[in-house]
């Protein structure tokens, strides 16, 4: 299994994408991207546990669960086409036919993903004109996968795309993507769109299993504010292209689709995490010798969660205590003088706490390891097997900045 | 029941305060205080629910789960005490032991509380100072209560203090008190030290059945960042000076004790929680029309604990889809196209959401309701009578600013 460079959605066989500025609410920048599958795809996907679920996700989940089948995916960034009652939905049912009109791709075979802000509705005639544009856009090139990757953007700061690719009896597998993050971002799903593709001939209940496995471990172990977004989306779109032999069961070909599904969302995961909003640093909370691997996890979120432990990588303070304190309140039983807890970077490493106390380590240094770009805390509570990785970034100025005043 | 002017913890009967500058973390300011009852008195008290504990919450436990009698209380601000092992837990005895030698009262009479750093060491000498020298200055003038409340405070940026009285069988009965936040403010007990001192006759049962329920509602209801600290203490000693027929069952006067009760933790909650760290306003959440009390608890405290509602409010923007997220992943069932949202403070009120959907109300209107120090966000559910209310701030620079160098 390897990355390829400057991989993106379009890498696997028989995927094409476009993108346009729809004016939805964006000036200057595109703001709405297509996917298009050669072959009707087994379509998998993870949606928002969040009670108010967006149009299109309640649209999704819709196709997802029944059929399981699609062609097109529609994306649109600004408007996030949530809490807009039966005319939002509408909207769905307006986007579906419009692709239908341009390609030919029956109503029922388009997903759709939105993004931005919610409580307002989408001016049709935009996305029915967008859909239109793009029709003619629609290209196999990176370059595709690239602007498209740029158009789902919000507060992103930068695209996120990937692909990876393997070998299934003799044949090239890929499988490729793109997502964009970065506010509303906690466990159980973020306010991300993940969009991924792959020329994997696989079994639909395989396909759907191995994604919604791998999103426990990857988009849901992320944290950027505590807030579970109402149009959190991660779709797997399969269209066999690869002409490998089926994957019809839990076989070596079976771990290698997973491997690869994993490299790729763990990649997003930290992409995400690393970009969340006015963040300087991507946060990795490594917890081990946990109970059980369900407790890790909850250690691990709890402490990437933390406002305070947040807002202490910002500050380059090596203030450990509160460390303890984001474990104490996880919910999960042990013993606090078992704990030792370490600082991680490119600068360093350095055990802050053993057993439970200061080991009495230089300030100096733990200051300077927190400095870098990507910082890992790991805490081992010296009980059992339980190993889990969340993934988070520093509380800083700018989120607030960015968050009090969205809209304008 | 009335609330009394310029009341402190030093209204009830036979109860005195001093506080001293002892130096143990802030320079020029002081930092401990005492509360000493004439008789040993009943204590009740409610502890953080963080499986780290620091070693004065764990002294308490002991104290008020066994003989549940006290005459002292000891507080320090600067080093909370926690993750300290046996050295820190010897502190405690160290103290109890000065305000033995000091005030002959017994060993086993202290109370402790500790707020600041964790994983410090409390410099014992200075501790015992800093008894010795309150041991002289104790008094029941309100000035001596004033000063214990600013002794206290670590990031507070006001002293927060108050005293009720109401009447038993002819008897006038008193609750006093003071406390301190203001961060890893959380549901479940905050970052908060809260020592109420009452003159009433009660039943040592009743007085920890009356602290219990009513902490539920107030305190466990404030969120300032979503952290539950390692400290998190309420204490009440209730040393029966003023010589009420004793309460020994929930009759009409129990009634009025817990409404007094009730009254001066809803007003601690409100004073920790409008002056959360950085905090420009207080925010109030009301959830009504909940299926149950819970329901409304779990829909109130989701939406208090919002960092995107928090930072709207900062920027007073009256962006209510947030609002909705916030109650769809409450983990409560309810239909989000049957919700009503309102805003609420001295600028007036305005509904921005009728059933899920804008009202199209003006967002000028709304933008000044929300620019107020006082903020209430009233959803109303439309299914059942289920009502509580939640405690919270904006989230600003400032709350970054002061956590992210706090120990500098």
């Amino acid at each position: 299994m390897k990355f390829i460079e400057n991989g993106t959605v379009v890498n696997p066989k028989g995927f094409r994408a476009a993108s346009v500025a729809a004016g939805i609410r964006y000036k200057d920048r595109e703001d709405m991207a297509i996917l298009v599958s050669e072959k009707p795809a087994y379509a998998a996907g993870t949606f928002t546990s969040n009670r108010v679920k967006a149009a299109p996700v309640l649209w999704d989940m819709h196709i997802v669960n029944d059929a399981g089948m699609a062609q097109a995916v529609v994306v649109n960034a600004g408007i996030a086409n949530a809490c807009t009652g039966d005319e939002g939905y509408q909207i769905c049912a307006k986007t579906a036919d419009a692709v239908e009109r341009a390609l030919s791709i029956p109503f029922e075979m388009t997903l759709l993903g939105s993004t931005g802000v919610i409580g307002m509705q989408i001016p049709a005639d935009k996305i029915e004109k967008g859909v239109a544009a793009m029709a003619d856009l629609l290209s196999d090139e990176p370059e595709a996968g690239h602007k498209a990757a740029r158009a789902i953007m919000t507060t992103d700061t930068r695209p996120k795309e990937a692909a990876v690719s393997f070998e299934v009896g003799g044949k090239t597998v890929t499988i490729g993507g793109i997502c964009k993050g970065v506010g509303m971002i906690h466990p159980d799903m973020c306010t991300m769109l993940c969009f991924l593709t792959t020329d994997c001939n696989i079994d639909r209940g395989l396909l759907q299993e191995a994604l919604s496995e791998d999103v426990k471990e990857t988009y849901n172990m992320i944290s950027v504010d505590g807030d579970t977004s109402t149009n959190d989306t991660c779709l797997l779109l399969a269209n066999g292209m690869a002409e490998n032999p089926e994957i019809t069961e839990k076989n070596e070909d079976y771990e290698k689709f997973c491997e690869a599904l994993h490299a790729i969302n763990r990649h997003f995961a930290r992409l995400q995490a690393g970009d969340g909003e006015g963040a300087t640093a991507l946060l990795e909370v490594q917890v081990k010798g946990a109970a059980g691997h369900e407790e890790a996890k909850k250690l691990a979120r709890s402490v990437v969660s933390s406002s305070l432990v947040k807002a202490m990588i910002y500050g380059h303070d090596p203030n450990w205590g509160r460390i303890m304190c984001a474990l104490g309140y996880a919910g999960v039983d042990f013993d606090p003088y078992q704990v030792d807890l370490c600082y991680k970077s490119k600068a360093g490493e350095v055990i802050v706490a053993k057993n439970g106390i200061t080991t009495g380590y230089s300030e100096e240094l733990a200051s300077k390891i927190l400095s870098e770009p990507e910082v890992t805390v790991i805490c081992d509570l010296k009980m059992g097997d339980g190993y889990a990785e969340a993934f988070g970034c520093d509380l800083t100025y700018d989120y607030v900045k960015i968050n009090a005043d969205y809209r304008s």
